[in-house]
């Protein structure tokens, strides 16, 4: 009952590395987690981009997020802020929920460009001292958005 | 902006090994994620378990699904079959998405007592020659529902 099939393909291969969910509360999920299967440490941050971009207009973009190491994967809790944003939009949609998976490249100009020309758009962008982010329309392809992130210094790309 | 906090906890860390998500054209789906980011090669398996348990009762689970390893983490893409089964509920109520998200464990009856006495149900379960699995009802937690998962043989459990 099990097949093989190759890609047949050169571009760099798919790498998830970030599970993101949207939830109601931060705390009370961390808390949950901490206590059900021992989640944590978590590493807290606030996020407050006066310029971000939302469906193409600025906005002010501002969460809050929780990071924890879940074996090989890296655990995101996202608590939506007051504004527009995509987080507050998919838990009005949808609920609480995996929002998105998060995918390192190493030149997101030209990821995004070679996305753009398939027929993907961004949903949400923006830029700190650290990272360049952008989420993608790829709801219609896998059913959950891809954020492409690039880290701005170092060679450690995760 | 950045702080750390310990769970303090001494179970096992919870270990995310795999993100399923629910579509509702395998193929099309395998085509499009080859085609864009050479995701493969996939692995196919024809789920059809005549004595599966959905809600407490028993049911005739068919599902076609797809693995590929992306990274760090194996994709599992689901395509519900015919019959009562969480995967058809998920893409009913929220459409395609992120269902589950796995969790390999060594003695899954002893876990799933664990969490039924935290008050977490089992959704959905069932038992192949290699493995044993059960869909916790952790939504109201994580947002998600986490699968626990044993494999009968061998020391490699993933």
């Amino acid at each position: 009952m099990e097949q093989m099939v190759n890609a047949g393909h050169d571009s760099k291969p798919l790498e998830i590395v970030q599970v993101g969910i949207v939830v109601k509360d931060l705390e009370k999920t961390i808390r949950q987690l901490a206590s059900l299967w021992n989640v944590g440490p978590f590493r807290f941050l606030e996020v407050d981009l006066p310029d971000a971009i939302f469906h193409g207009k600025e906005t002010h973009l501002r969460a809050k997020l929780a990071f924890a190491q879940v074996g090989p994967v890296e655990l995101e809790l996202i608590e939506p802020g007051e504004g527009e944003n995509i987080y507050e939009e998919f838990l009005r949609a949808k609920g609480e929920g995996v929002h998105h998976l998060k995918i390192p490249v190493s030149d997101i100009e030209s990821e995004v460009s070679r996305l753009k020309e398939r027929g993907i758009g961004v949903l949400q962008s923006g830029n700190n001292p650290d990272v360049s982010f952008a989420y993608m329309d790829t709801e219609g392809i896998i059913g959950v958005i891809l954020e492409v992130l690039q880290r701005k210094a170092g060679p450690g790309i995760k």
